[in-house]
């Protein structure tokens, strides 16, 4: 099993792309099915020892309820989806081999996997498990073995308020009806910073964005968190109260751990 | 006048002390008062040419009351307030001399004023306003000439919403109850960026932050926009509508008029 033959199914796809150059880096053989390949998902699961799962969120559960009725029992069927809670009950239904849920924290920009953190949950066997978190570790991934349940819900806040706060953030700079060129005349260095972050955020597939959000039912509560928050935060700037306020940045300073400079 | 005698009230603060080198790195001589300072603000206000007043923005109007009657009718006063209809308006009503206000669109921490922009509005005259348009432009610095108004008005958008949806977000994170361990363990790339920047914007002096959220009036409505694009979202997740997600992420990429990539 030092060696085992892996398939990729959505191996078109720039995740799957970059999944299929770091094993085959490792000298693995890797074939790949994607629309209108020669190759089916159902071939790469007929053939295959390992067959990994790289397709939109929202069409992973039907792939997996295609392919996995077709694994070899002593196969490993992983997924690279960002949720995890549904693969792993939907690998778990539909197979009877092996079942890894796992999630790239991290896209497919990177040109090294050292220092970055993959989350692997365990869902049927330990051999395949062993296997493929020693194969990411030597190559200096940062392996984290968690509970789907308790992904989704640290993904809720990791994924979920950095795409929600981002976009509605995007969405506010458009609404003010501001040119780009207003801006950027007019930018200061933080806003500029913050550009930055919008382009990087909100320069990823807007499909993987929007299923991200709206396909981990955990983000609902930490999306409604933020919509308090910003609601507080509206009703001391309009009671114009300025200590309250600071008052208010102080607590959250704290709650961050963080020190403090002085500023523009 | 070309090295006039240069006074700032509030010179031991940090924005305070970045204009005395600043300035004193052009050769000129450069008094201050500050809390417990020898020299009291009316000492400058008398004393020199020109007299910049940098000091919290809810103590400008007072200071500026206190100082401007005593200010040579052919000296400058100048402040450095993160808003400035308020200032400008002050400035005007308690002295007879040429008025500019300034805002520096960045923070102390810079090394050079090189590339950095500084918004200047006319006041009262032109001699001492093309005086230190002409200073600045020769360090290398973006000179911005705009009426207060429409200064406080961009501001909104570029400082209001910085401040705001970093802060929220801030807010959001520590009541989720995650702790700072957990969510460096499981963070992904562009969480990791997106809590630089949360410290780099709140790592400022929080009264700073919370006078201008609460003094620059024009923010309660880029704030409120803020709140209902949050609550637009929301929505959206509630239904779990992830076409309609990935659609408003379109539309908001457009209006930014960004190209987009894949992602994590």
């Amino acid at each position: 099993m030092n060696k085992p033959l892996v398939g990729i199914i959505g191996g078109e796809g720039r995740m799957g792309v970059w999944f299929k150059n770091l094993l085959e880096g490792k000298g693995l053989t890797v074939h790949i099915s994607d629309v209108g390949t020669p190759l089916t998902a159902r071939d790469i699961a007929e053939k295959c020892q390992v067959v990994i799962i790289s397709v939109p969120i929202a069409k992973t559960e039907e792939i997996i309820s295609e392919t996995g009725p077709y694994m070899r029992p002593d196969g490993l069927l992983m997924d690279l989806t960002s949720v995890k809670t549904m693969p792993l009950r939907a690998m778990l239904e539909h197979s009877q081999c092996e079942v890894v849920g796992a999630h790239p924290l991290f896209g497919p920009n990177e040109t090294s996997i050292k220092g970055l953190g993959m989350a692997l949950c365990p869902g049927r066997g330990k051999k395949w498990l062993a296997w493929i978190k020693e194969l990411l570790e030597n190559m200096g991934a940062r392996v984290l073995i968690t509970s789907p349940e308790y992904h989704d819900r640290v993904m809720a806040t990791v994924q979920g308020l950095t795409h929600s706060s981002i976009l509605a953030l995007a969405m506010a700079i458009n609404e003010t009806g501001h040119d780009q060129h207003e801006l950027d005349t007019f930018t200061t260095t933080s806003f500029s910073y913050l550009r930055t972050q919008i382009a990087r955020t909100l320069g990823q597939n807007a499909d993987l964005i929007g299923q991200i959000l709206t396909l981990n039912t955990d983000i609902l509560k930490t999306v409604s968190i933020l919509e308090a928050q910003v609601k507080v935060l509206k009703e001391i700037i309009e009671r114009g109260d300025y200590e309250e306020c600071s008052d208010l940045i102080r607590r959250t300073q704290a709650g961050l751990g963080m020190g403090t400079d002085d500023g523009e």
